[in-house]
């Protein structure tokens, strides 16, 4: 029996950590902390809970976090720099949601989130949580920096094309969409159903958070395809400091779509010059990159991607096109933002660091309609 | 390992069968059919269950039928009374999902339906597949008429005020508003989303399918409810046949909502004159009533029912209000039309009939939002 | 060309006002205050209006109110009856499309809205701003009180029974189904599209602040009933003090449904012991009371209201139907609950006491799909 | 006052036409044509048009349309071709929404559409309804085609890049996202509410027919971007036949995004090698080309379209932004695919061809929320 905590429960990834590890029989969760609502039945803040998850949210330092094995961070950026350290000290793994540990560069976090970062040291140790590259490092780490959503579709969508080195890397474009659950469950005017229903926008176009950790991710992807495949590697942090790869220029235009959940993001990679490929290629590669991941589902040549084929599972669901007049290839990855893009994959994370077989508790098939 | 089959699996009600049954340990699907698929694979009808289902559609009398140990029917009405004899002379016990066999009035029966029923007999046989009031009975069912989605929720709301006597069964009134779900899935114009997005509207005012089936079953709980409570009843199937009930007349308005998945049923119960209750005194019926039901969740004061909260989920929602001025109760029930107002119910069935836990492969958390 | 005045125009209800005032040519928007935003762009605000409105908001209190031939209040309530009585001295005619004169009886408001009435004088003046009962009232106040969008379709709905006497009023029910737009434009965590989409729920059992001044004005209709036909009342007044009018029970149950706009009101009004009725006499009653109502569509028998068909137009759609089994008549009513339920209604009494056409700018069609 | 007539009226795109003309003055709607239901009652197919249409719908080829001033196609491909030389002989104006006669190669008409063209020489005669490209020549135009949903929001979000030989047209990328409206009013199982709802998914990436359509506008506007402004050129149909235009290579990916109506194109062009802007740059070109344009509204920096803001109107919002690191241009472009991408550019083109002012009947405020 695997001992969890989760800190700052009260979010959709928190409620999706829930819903995931609830109803488990090899895990006991033991405490959910919330700040706001310290003392207040966690069942009350998620109504399909009832009945599931007797707790009451704890404080945010309550003792038991440090008798957990595991301790997830359900927390906006800047709180988990701040505890984690104390935990790992006592003994406790840590798989942070958030963006703390995401970034190599504090210099560049520090720019992006307008804060001094309080733990550079285990931005350092901490180990990047995207199981299809980084398996191994996960298995033996203490502090996994979990992917968020657009990362996870983006680096799932190019990988293949990325680590055989046909992409010309400094003209990679995605354009992604979201649903609304990606903005978190805050009371903000953009994100009623009056002002969002019945409409897409673009926005970020002067800049996301999430872009830096996407280049970032990218340039440890091609970095590694030169060397042997991650799988296999010796040493497995080592693909995520890149030496010499060639540099990443992705123009990312993330996009609001009118519903709930899911991610499907378009990936358009123009085949570098010199390089030859065509669809059945690009979907021969596909399929053997992913034949073993238990959470990636390559269509058939043909089948597209649609977010409700994923929605509540952990699938990331991936199809990829060529367009020959253009010389471009284009991938389409889908996922749910909440599950495969947070919770599920966090959870994921926990099932390799405990030795648990990968897929435990994340075999939901996706509700659809 | 229990051998199942399920007739006319490619409607949104197979589907669910197939999400509900396709990932237990317990359960074998072995051969779902289709008139029109035959010989495609399912998972190209549900892309959901791609990696999950490997079957292919089967013909609609394929053999295989005869060798499971349940067989579902969800097809269209007018199906299953054809095929559900030689099933059972098989030995092959039987949960039908549509309304073949529902009714006990063959007379009323072939007014509504407007054919001749092929297995009067049979229909006479079947229990009526509301584990709620009929648990004893589908225990040792060979033939289960599983009740649809506007009768589940009507009868679960109203059934402690009818069961105690409160309500004046001459004036009830049930308002229901469905998603689109429940109308199939069908190409029909109507159903498309820009003919239903972003409207309400009602249908069926001059007579629905499932009126005389509600009122048949409330009628019978009522006379259940002069006798000892159905749970101890020593001939379970008496209920089903009331002699001397009160008659009851419903007025029943079903709306669609704009939404794939949920209904809710807003109930209003005068009360009967010479009783008196308050709104405490109904909460405290209705919690005693439903205690040891798995499957229905009795909110506490002032929490209503809400469909996303049962989204996924075989749970119904129950909430009780009193309006003194007008001397009304005022019941609502939500649930998600095809869990348990469909596929989970009868799944829920099937867990009787065999004798395993009533929650086996039913304990999903709604998914939220 | 008529000068207007918008005081709180920030919210829907003042984007509808702007939208339906904006292309006029006989009117001038000569102010919008807004106490948050004084200084900024109305279409800042609203950018479907960048182009058409290039007004910036005003204050509160600016002096231009006072040179407007009318000013609407579009505030929420408690705002008005502070500033109503200056401008009616300075001779501007007000609109108010909050609660604040809305209720005849002073004790009963400060008793819903938890407040001390500012100026009872004045709501005793004020006319209730429903031209299909108050037209000649309306044309000669000073101050119109419009009414909201629940008791609107409520009393469109019922209006033709309550006034030929039909319908037992002891035991009304009005089951109604609103759009979110009803609940303002605020952000408040229920209202966010992840909250509220795929979903259907009650609401506001223990008590809704417009079921006072719906039971109010059903009474009034009742009164007005025994009368002479309103519209050709010496004392148009009159019929809003009903000396012995019988009461009125309602029992009102408002729901939301997923969608921005509309409001669907299902009314079940129970036909008088001894009174006959069919589908065809109310069919005829409906027809022959709105025949000369310009924003009221009685459907032909056997179509039904949808909130879809009167999207963005001023239309109230009705309908009624008859269940001979229970003897009760159903009436629907559809509308868009910004435009004739708020805004559009609001500009109908404007018309109406400027003496134009009652129909200008009024005459969009619905927006559909 | 101008008779017109539509030919295929009961689709959403004659609805829209309905909406549009249905209310002007100046414009008698003489009949409206429908093969499947001649006879029946206009508004009984548009709910929304009840009290403002009383028409019937008319056979295909009913002898009113020759009485008409200007007959609109709103019909499925292949059906106008075979109708508008009888139309243009009587000396009716004709202006198609099809894609009988946007092509200027037959040959590739015929490749796309599978059937042998009816009438080649009046494809050669057809002026291109695009009035921000084509105003002088729609004046004087016998034959209208007009340009469709997709082709409009990317012409009109590139233009003035192309116009000013910035792009690099080798390289661009257009991906576009479409409500459900944009797949006709025809019952197929895809655009259900529950199997559209919730989801996001690409299609088309085969081949789209709107594909060769853009590319060869896109072309011609260069073509014309290289010649004096087609406002002002006085042989206006030239811009239509370039000579030595640089190829387009256009990669476009068209999704469909649960809603209705809109579509927004995110246009990816990188800049020429050896060119330079930046973003206040781009601003200030987008402003000076839309200036004029009654149709285009151009954002002003930092706010970014979203098709709410155009739902029911006929303008089309562009912004223009500018990633330096990649150098690579992003204009967005959001319309209402039934207004200015389908009926309201018809009727804009109309306006233009009877000397009326060109925004008659076309200054709908967009519904919102």
């Amino acid at each position: 029996m695997i001992r969890v905590g989760i800190v700052g429960g009260t979010g959709y990834t928190g409620g999706e950590l829930l819903r995931l590890l609830g109803g488990r029989g090899d895990v006991e969760i033991a405490v959910v902390t919330s700040r706001e609502l310290q003392g207040a039945a966690v069942a009350g803040r998620f109504p399909q809970l009832r009945g599931y998850v007797e707790l009451r949210f704890a404080g945010p330092d309550d003792a038991a976090l440090k008798r957990c094995d595991v301790v997830f961070f359900a927390t906006p950026h800047g709180v988990a720099m701040h505890h984690v350290g104390a935990l790992l000290e006592a003994g406790v793994r840590v798989i942070d949601l958030s963006a703390d540990f995401r970034l190599r560069d504090m210099a560049l976090w520090e720019r992006w989130y307008k804060t001094r970062h309080a733990s550079p040291h285990l931005a350092a140790e901490a180990v990047y949580g995207l199981p299809e590259t980084q398996r191994k490092a996960i298995a033996g780490a203490r502090l996994v920096a979990a992917p968020g959503c657009y990362p996870t579709a983006i680096q799932l969508g190019l990988l293949p094309m990325l680590e055989a080195g046909l992409a010309d890397t400094g003209r990679l474009i995605a354009d992604a969409k979201s649903g609304l659950s990606g903005a978190g469950r805050r009371a903000v005017e953009d994100y009623l159903l009056c002002e969002a229903a019945d409409s897409v926008k673009a926005y970020g176009l002067d800049g996301h958070r999430h872009h830096p950790e996407i280049c970032q991710q990218l340039t440890s992807i091609i970095a590694a395809g030169d060397s042997p495949a991650p799988q296999t590697a010796k040493a497995p942090q080592a693909p995520q400091t890149p030496q010499a790869a060639p540099p990443v220029t992705l123009t990312f235009v993330p996009h609001l779509v009118p519903m709930p959940r899911g991610i499907l993001a378009t990936l358009y990679a123009p085949i570098k010059d010199g390089m030859e490929t065509d669809a059945a290629a690009l979907q021969a590669l596909y399929e053997a990159r992913y034949a073993a991941e238990p959470f990636v589902r390559v269509l058939p040549p043909g089948e597209l991607p649609a977010t409700r084929h994923v929605k509540g599972s952990n699938i990331c669901e991936v199809a990829v096109a060529y367009a020959p007049h253009s010389r471009t290839a284009v991938a389409l990855s889908a996922e749910d933002n909440l599950v495969k893009g947070a919770a599920g994959q966090a959870v994921q994370c926990m099932n390799i660091m405990f030795g648990l077989a990968e897929t435990a508790g994340l075999q939901h098939i996706a509700l659809l309609p």
